[in-house]
């Protein structure tokens, strides 16, 4: 698999550069100067396991032994601008061992418990609240099974039906070159997945999600994952200049604080990968990067 | 118990009070009118169990039977002034029988399920950088045993080791006149309790926490739970009133979001009280009453 997982790194980490480099251009269009910084992390094999205590308590499994060993590491890239208050775009590129206890619980990993991964991640938080909020993810796993996962979801404070339909439409022009089940399939996850029981409410318009994608054809799985990042490239950059120079009120700019809080209690109340990554000493920065910049609750 | 569980009762929608009226004295000295506004709630039964899905899976227990079933319910105050920014106290009193499965998790509850507890849970989160945050709790738990619990910490932004010593020594008072064990076990436990692994930080300067305290005497459990409520209510006000006159820097106020980033990322991936009751049903509001107004992840 060297070579494929290569393609998949040199893939995300090429895709991290052009969408930066879009955002940096929409905040030049804007009169801004604002760039990305980015910083370079590594993953500290002598971190892990993290230190266990009455609130991360570890499963009977993880008590017995270390969670994995680790290497590889990533870089987050941060830009603070005048359409971007807070735009995280973070690529890493991690492998080790599962301890034999946690080996059940990954796909393809009860035998050697090895795995590798690979992805990016990003979470866009525009000042405007006539701008809407996005999330990307795509990532490659490789155990002895090898997968992709992922997805990118919309959160608008203000509704917008031609932004959600144009938005919807885009990851199902990539999702139907694929698998015609894909779109019904992934939109449905994504509605599931980006939920908050506790309001009873979405956490905004949803997307596309999807995990465990291994249709027995690596190209096309890639090439699936590709057309996802191709379909977000193309995309959200759209929305934001459609509604980037509109004025906007403060009640707008307040309702956006508020849904914004909806974000930070899905993120640390139920996202997988913030609340699982944070559990097991992963980089709190990169993790916590999808933290708006701004929030209130009222 | 029905004489004991009044009392309880009693006393803590008395502290409620006479915290509320402490605090809009407070408001009144600095020139501000506010006052607490307050909103009933009732427990409903037919609310019980939570809608389960993939973010909130019932436990092997839980799948199996209904969480409880309930009855009661409670008041929130809310006051959003000069002072404060947010002060909010809940009290509430409630009962009902844990499922079958629930059962082996509480204890006392394994015979028969039945249930009973009420309390008072307030956070404080004041306008000024120079006045600490502040959390209290305290509570009574009837099943077959019988039970308090509580607490209360502090969150400064900015230390100040006059507060802290006089803080603790409040709550070291009303311990030392019960047990000479109580301050050091309890200071201990709040350490242990109120700490951010993934930050490696705690969330304040620590107070005390307790859980399970049976003595096998009530009256004295009783008496003990009521002198954490009177330290609290001799040691804060102090506390804001040295300190609330003070002008405050942009930078400090700055501080003091940030600070406040870390209270929610505590209450949201950690804090039992609050994740326990957002997933098993409880009232979301009341619960999450608890996070700051202004927030900020820069």
């Amino acid at each position: 698999m060297e070579a494929e997982k290569d393609q998949a790194k040199v893939w995300f980490e090429n895709l991290r550069d052009r969408i930066c480099a879009e955002l940096e251009a929409i905040e030049r269009e804007m009169g801004s100067e604002a760039v990305f910084v980015r910083n370079v992390w590594q993953r500290n094999a002598a971190a892990v396991p993290p230190k266990w205590d009455e609130h991360n308590p570890p499963s009977s499994s993880e008590a017995t032994g270390q969670c994995y060993e680790d290497g590889g590491g990533g870089v987050t890239s941060v830009l603070k601008g005048k359409v971007f208050e807070k735009a995280g775009v973070n690529v890493s590129t991690v492998h080790g061992t599962f301890s034999p206890e946690f080996r059940e619980r990954i796909p393809g990993a009860s035998a050697t418990g090895q795995f590798w991964a690979s992805g990016i991640s990003l979470v866009i938080h525009s000042r405007s609240p006539r701008v809407p909020a996005v999330h990307l993810n795509t990532r490659m796993i490789v155990t002895e099974k090898c997968w992709f996962g992922g997805g990118a979801d919309l959160t608008p404070t203000i509704p917008d039906e031609e932004d959600a339909r144009d938005f919807h439409a885009a990851f199902k022009g990539a999702c139907d070159r694929f698998d015609p089940d894909y779109y019904p399939r992934f939109k449905a996850w994504c509605d599931r997945y980006f939920f908050l029981p506790h309001r009873n409410e979405p956490r905004g318009i949803g997307g596309i999600f999807y995990d465990n994608l291994e249709t027995g054809e690596w190209a096309k799985d890639f090439a699936f994952t590709r057309a996802v990042g191709e379909a977000f490239l193309d995309i959200y950059p759209r929305l934001v200049r459609r509604h980037m120079a509109e004025p906007w009120t403060e009640a707008e700019r307040a309702a956006q604080l508020v849904k914004r809080g909806r974000y930070v209690e899905f993120n640390l109340l139920y996202d997988r990968g913030t609340t699982f990554g944070l559990k097991t000493g992963g980089n709190t920065e990169a993790i916590l990067m999808s933290l708006p910049p701004e929030v209130s609750w009222p």
